[in-house]
């Protein structure tokens, strides 16, 4: 498969990407073939650097670069040379197979849903994060930032997105989605969670399980945790910050170092027509790696055309309820 | 002094309440008295257990308890004679200074509006937690559980209480004021954030800092970090969690051990006019203990009174602002 990486993109680019890029090159079989976008000047200097053969990588050059701080729709428009707007030119036109960045957010989530398209009757693509359990398993928390405000149709239909993405990348059988509330009993929450539970409770859409509470997110009684955008983001970034934590403050154990977030390097965007990878701004090359081995498991789940088939079978079932 | 306590709320009550009474009894001066709420027999009972003297408290009898799970607004007016309901005549009447439990905290909050009031211009009360900082210091997070549905006014308020609960109790001169969000940029966050940003950025009526996130809820860049009560409650169910897990991993040092929620107790229902101490359901003898104590510290900031003045302030200038 051909994998495509933003060189441009992240606090610590070009080194850590270009580095990423070199190290995923050593673990990938030569069948895969890795396209480094961004200026080919610093991508040679930064190859060269490292000793490594730029043969070994398809450079595809950008003249331009999307700033982190940039706004999302008006850079993708206004830059159709940038790194991140080739990269979804050669995603939309099949030329890779996947794209991978850790740059501007948002722009990555603009530019997926511009080339490529949200999946029909997806309201909104959004973003995960991987949490390690306390006794050695993974879960998925979804949404962690794409999604600030949800409507509880919203969540209901990240329940459908996060138990595939468990299912066909992470090989969870009948994964168990929760929903994240302040309160175990079904009238708990706020407005949305209560009105989400309402839509979840019955479901044969995915094996809803039930509320967790912000205690529950390191124990293994869910796989998939279903949360507002806000929610998401703001227990993701303190889950990260325990990590940095514990370390600053000399503890580690097996459990400690599988917070660290760059073992999981990135997370798909869910929701819409290819394989899109982001990672953090922060990403170290080590994490840059892992988001493109990520991206070609995803790509070889099959996970988009899963959440088509889904969602197809979604749609047909509202259409079935609003007619009878 | 007198300071009351819901001898049947709780966990692990009788057996921790009138423990943690006992311990707060010989910690407070002759001059405080302490009023235990509940059945007398199991009062009497409980005290010989420990071997305490029953003339060093006032015994009240109740009847009726109000059980974790009822409907708050159902239990306070189908249940007269409850432990709680009686308390909250005790401090209607000015019989009891301040009156802690650590039951149904819905009906501790419902009984408080009842019996005292909210004190006017307060939309709604609220109840805090305070996060001990990486760096020795403390921080206060509200709301945490009482208003999972904010308005962006209604955040603005507590950023009003937090701060003069900060500055009275915790003699932290002109506290700094931020939001909790998902990125530091004014423009960032969901609906209500963004619209609290923008309330607060030019106030005078506290010292507001701007946004903070997720990963800074240990660091020492806000004094007070408001955020709505869904999300403030997801948070500190997690940093509970982070507490506990430590301990059962075997690591422990000074910042880890104020992780634990016994060291503070309790919170005041920010907003009403008396003192109201709500505590965990799970509380211990401890934490019994440092509510009944951190009851006369705020008894004594006279907070209800700053909180009056502040408000009757905050009105005149809204009403100022129509005016004009």
């Amino acid at each position: 498969m051909n994998i495509g990486i933003d060189i441009m993109g992240g606090d610590f680019a070009p080194a850590a990407t270009i580095s990423g890029a070199i190290n995923a090159r050593k673990e990938l079989p030569k069948s895969d073939h890795i396209f480094l976008f961004g200026d080919k000047d610093i991508i040679l200097e930064g190859l060269a650097a490292e000793k490594a053969d730029p043969a070994g990588f398809e450079i595809i050059h950008a003249e331009e670069t999307i700033g982190m701080g940039e706004h999302p729709t008006k850079a993708i428009s206004q830059k159709p040379n940038s790194s991140i707007s080739i990269g979804f030119k050669f995603l939309k036109k099949n030329k890779i197979d996947a794209f991978t960045g850790a740059g501007n957010t948002g722009a990555m989530l603009v530019g997926s849903i511009f080339s490529v398209n949200t999946i029909q009757g997806v309201i909104r693509p959004c973003i995960t994060s991987t949490i390690p359990k306390e006794n050695g398993n993974v879960g998925i928390l979804l949404d962690v930032g794409a999604v600030p405000d949800c409507r509880p149709d919203v969540l209901y239909q990240f329940g459908i997105l996060g138990s595939l993405y468990a299912q066909y990348v992470y090989n969870i059988k009948n994964p168990r989605v929760a929903l994240l509330n302040i309160g175990e009993e079904e009238e708990k929450g706020n407005l949305l969670t209560q009105s989400t539970y309402r839509l979840m409770k019955d479901t044969k859409d995915f094996n809803f399980v039930g509320n967790v509470e912000g205690r529950d997110l390191f124990a293994d009684t869910a796989d998939v945790i279903v949360c507002d955008g806000f929610s998401g983001n703001i227990a993701l970034k303190q889950i990260e910050e325990i990590g940095r934590m514990m370390i600053r403050r000399g503890f580690s154990d097996n459990f400690l170092k599988r917070l660290n977030y760059e073992l999981y390097g990135g997370t798909p965007i869910l929701g819409i027509n290819s394989t899109v990878m982001i990672a953090h701004g922060i990403s170290s090359a080590t994490a840059i790696k892992n988001m493109i081995l990520l991206a070609k498991d995803v790509h070889k789940a099959k996970l988009s055309k899963k959440i088509r088939t889904a969602m197809a079978h979604y749609i047909n079932a509202r259409e079935k309820e609003i007619s009878s």
